[in-house]
């Protein structure tokens, strides 16, 4: 009895198991890409995929090597006028100015704090992390993540009144699942603060923090009152971006990824190290040149720019995204 | 048509989901722990696993929390008569040796060299310090990860013969294959090198490298002749040991695991930290009391001691595994 019991078991197994595969494929064969218009980049994009998922393909690759990683501001969602990181910072430096009286005549919280957000952001790289960590350290990561997860709720995109939750791009959006539905497995790289973003990707994207890199400040281990804490310190631990998007993909993922896509020079590096990987490599860069539907901006941006990344994706034959040309709609609210 | 070819699709899906959670039942049923003696240490397990996993249940967690960390030296697998990364670090300095003519009256390399190795190990952390940055770096990580995979191939026990791969407790193979097999995400957080695990982890236990946290040396990022390669430097970047490990786990998961498994004082504040989680958590000690079947030590190891573990193991009702009594066979070769 117990035998028939067990091919019982296997008769079910093996239904599964081909009712599973009929189903996936009926997946992939769909177009689950429908907010890209038929062309170039949205052909090299099956083309590769179909490539290295097909069985017997000289390219093929078994499910845990299909690695992809995302970079996320100007990648995955919106990053103008300013990335979306800096007005949870803004308004952090509101909400505390009552306790930092200095920060009245003491840049960049005096013109944050008058209102003059462009002279704020105008300090550079030195002065952003002066208000990074001004406003994102002091509290344990659970307070940190309260904080930001409050923020994101309900705030909003200054030109066009969205949850900046909402200003994420559809094409992309899709684009994730569809590697997902093919056995990828998908990470974001950002520079963005790596707890920042972890409390919404989830939902969003549908990426676990687990999956998340991004940059970091150091943390410490304590007993507060017996209960064990991580205390958030005013010191940054790692710098996500350039040379640091390949340590940190080392470091966090410990496979080279076989697809790369990124949206300025802070990428190139990822996308080197992606391209550079033996057997098929993908790497793809979205060029932002849709001034009407949402930024136009490369090679001279101050912020993001695209300079040598466009270049080098030329030379390589990268595929290069239009959002002008090759997308049907940017945001998910669009009719 | 198209609507009738939709509902089959559905069909088909319903069809296959159903059939895998049959599928899934049966498996969950069967005793996936037979290593394990029916004790009180199996009995906590499986309450355990069955009170978050059963939908309705209280304690019910859905499947992307389902975090479970393990440590490897000694929790996993065998860390006597010394880590097996010692042992790794000592054929290199063998192998090595001609092209450090100052080794052979610098410590611990000479003692390496003259084959004494208890005074090789007992220099204290910071000659292991020495050690481990001296035979684990001036490499590409793609050249560490060969040189580790050579070795780990034909490397052996020096009291049993056995390859260290096979050095690994069964009934915690089972136990990861058990988690797995409930929902969980099993990840190992350990004070051995990150790098140096990452070769065979996904062979030996089923855990994929962007699932394994460890201790790190800096890498940079450099284009060599054009190809960009990541080079490991004799510099310390993280020492995943004592409150290293909620620091790393917050880190590189980003969300505080609902179960975690240790065997020292080094895992303490990972179990600490698990068990401070809001809602049903689960810590467990593996406790080397088998001087027979494996080794025996606890609270006056040098390199492993659980003292202070212990302690608290008994005050917060934490499961501790007696090798000698829970475990019906240590390692997998045995009959």
């Amino acid at each position: 009895m117990e035998s028939m019991k067990t091919i019982g078991r296997q008769n079910r197994l093996v239904a599964a198991l081909i009712s599973a595969a009929i189903f996936a494929t009926a997946l992939v064969r769909a177009d689950l890409l429908p907010s890209w218009n038929d062309g170039k980049a949205k052909q090299s994009i099956t083309a590769f995929v179909e490539k290295v998922t097909t069985p017997g393909s000289v390219d093929f690759m078994p499910v845990p090597a299909r690695i992809a990683t995302f970079d996320n501001d100007g990648t995955l969602w919106c990053e103008k006028p300013l990335p979306v990181q800096l007005y949870f910072a803004f308004d952090r430096v509101r909400a505390l100015a009552p306790q930092h009286p200095e920060w009245q005549t003491k840049e960049p919280f005096a013109s944050i704090l008058k209102g003059d957000l462009k002279t704020a952001a105008a300090g550079g790289d030195h002065a952003i992390i002066d208000l990074l960590l001004a406003t994102h350290t002091g509290m344990t990561t659970d307070e940190f993540a309260g904080i930001v997860k409050d923020w994101i709720a309900t705030a909003k995109h200054p030109k066009t009144g969205r949850l900046f939750t909402e200003m994420v791009y559809q094409p992309m959006l899709e684009l994730v699942a569809y590697l997902r539905a093919n056995g990828f497995k998908t990470f974001i790289v950002s520079g963005g603060g790596i707890e920042f973003m972890r409390t919404w990707t989830e939902a969003v994207y549908g990426i676990p923090p687990e999956q998340v890199i991004g940059s970091s400040v150091k943390t410490e281990f304590e007993l507060r009152d017996g209960q064990p804490v991580l205390v958030r310190l005013p010191e940054v631990n790692f710098n996500d971006d350039k040379a640091g998007k390949p340590v940190a993909i080392n470091e966090y993922i410990g496979r080279r990824p076989v697809m790369a896509f990124g949206n300025s020079d802070g990428d190139l590096q990822m996308l080197q190290y992606t391209g550079a990987g033996g057997g098929a490599r993908f790497c793809l860069y979205v060029h932002h040149d849709d001034a009407e539907r949402e930024y136009a901006y490369d090679r001279k941006d101050t912020l993001a720019k695209l300079d040598k990344g466009l270049d080098e994706a030329a030379a390589k034959g990268w595929t290069v995204v239009s959002m002008k040309n090759d997308w049907k709609r940017i945001f998910p609210f669009e009719p």
